[in-house]
């Protein structure tokens, strides 16, 4: 089993991270205090900067703000609201509040998103996400967005696979958006992708997206909240990168972030992690080092 | 495949159910027009008199009539409302709105849910139905509710799984009420269990439950949203025995109904199930009878 870890863990140097996860799963397989029972093997992974690059703007946020921006264009009354008049007129203020998680700005968001692709259907929105995916570049790697997921999270999510975890995403972000795309990117069915979503409406033999979110925004204390409303349990093991993943790292017996060090391979930044990373020692994180952890980032 | 499918379904007689089970599970991995992608294979199970006995009252109303009961000799305020009313005084009429799922009752009934249970841990709810479970016993067979589960349905988990399909149940029942028995009477995760539940709040390291039903009670179109919600998809296999599982069978490519027709070994009623009955040859359902297709139900 050694072996075959370490051959599925094929992009990760033999640093600190690496060990700490090896011995993780090893100890939570031998009888004893630190035994995991198998029906308890549930990891939860972030999305943004944890599986995927988040920088300059996260994924969802580009799909998100391209949405807004079209709608304050389509209903001059939506214009001199917030996040649209933000959107509109490249307020990066405004913006830097919603991305740095500022309470008001997300309420504002969640406002903006509930109104969203309202009375769309299912097959409407994966149309758009689709079309999204398919023009958008990345501002500076100038590839797909989807060219950008960690090579290394994809081998973790088989090395628990293998170990019997079963891996949920959850996203502060759009579920449905990570949905369309979960099983052709990520390897994982829909139903394993937990985050931020729309109440649907079934009615006359359609589902119709109705304008209120489902359970509120999954960051936080959200992301406890909609874990255990998918799972029904706590993670053993969590894997983030900001400080919205604190709850969720703070409730699971393995926890580990992702520390973006690597300037040269993807980003160098700490904003919206200070937290989680000044606290690490103390609240027992792993930290992990792109540029020191992985041989290879894509 | 076909030899080890028979084996599976020992404790099914050779009859129409059987036959359309295995040819829809044959033709849908054929490639062709029938086809069902392995992504796509999601089967939903509704959950009382589709996996256990319902008669004279489902499990579920038991356990929530007992709480209601209990909370209006604790609140008198409460004892003038409804439903708490009716279950103090007994009063039939008005408890039989609510199995037969009239709106007003049920809508009744959601409010209560809602209030039930406020304020209190998943652990602590997870006692009481464990409290519950070990003592309680179904009115006529005088045993434990967990040993009325039927045999054959478990063997129809077993047979799906085998042809990898990933199964839920999707009761119109309370959510965490069947998580809490899942894994070890069905053998199925919590998380793949889909029903109706309270909302829970994350604060100072806690999961405390709120007064808010979260995406409505799951029955009727409601069941098409949960499923929705938690797969992302539509199920290609469903079952169902009542008339609250009409649309969920609607969506759905193989649509089974269970008949209670057995009164020497189980009950036999059509109440509640008028309509998914009546309409089955137009609708294409299969009916499955429990007296003729089931040579054993415990």
């Amino acid at each position: 089993m050694i072996n075959k870890d370490l051959e599925i863990l094929k992009s990760w140097n033999d640093e600190d991270s690496k060990r700490a996860i090896l011995d993780f799963l090893r100890t939570a397989e031998v009888k004893g205090p630190d035994y995991i029972k198998p029906e308890d093997r549930i990891a939860t992974f972030d999305n943004d900067g944890t599986l995927w690059v988040e920088k300059p703007v996260a994924v969802w946020f580009d799909f998100m703000f391209k949405a807004f921006y079209k709608a304050a264009i389509d209903d001059p009354f939506l214009a001199h609201l917030e996040p649209y008049n933000a959107i509109l007129e490249n307020d990066q203020d405004y913006i830097s509040k919603i991305v740095d998680q500022n309470p008001e700005a997300l309420l504002s968001l969640e406002k903006a998103l509930a109104h969203a692709w309202g009375g769309k259907t299912p097959d409407e929105f994966d149309k758009e996400v689709s079309d999204f995916i398919s023009t958008a570049k990345h501002a500076d790697f100038q590839v797909s967005y989807t060219k950008l997921i960690y090579k290394p999270m994809l081998e973790l999510f088989e090395l628990l696979h293998e170990h019997q975890y079963r891996v949920f995403v959850c996203s502060g972000g759009g579920r449905d958006f990570m949905r369309s795309i979960a099983e052709s990117t990520l390897g994982i069915f829909k139903e394993n992708i937990i985050g931020t979503a729309a109440e649907y409406e079934y009615k006359n033999g359609e589902l119709i997206r109705i304008n209120k979110v489902l359970g509120g925004i999954s960051l936080g204390p959200g992301k406890v909240e909609h874990i255990f409303a998918t799972t029904g349990r706590y993670p053993v093991f969590a894997v983030g990168n900001s400080d919205g993943d604190i709850e969720m790292l703070d409730i699971s017996r393995f926890k580990l972030i992702i520390n973006h060090d690597d300037s040269d391979r993807e980003y160098s930044y700490t904003d919206g992690a200070e937290n989680v990373l000044n606290n690490a020692e103390e609240k027992g994180y792993t930290i992990l080092s792109m540029k020191n952890d992985w041989k290879q980032i894509f």
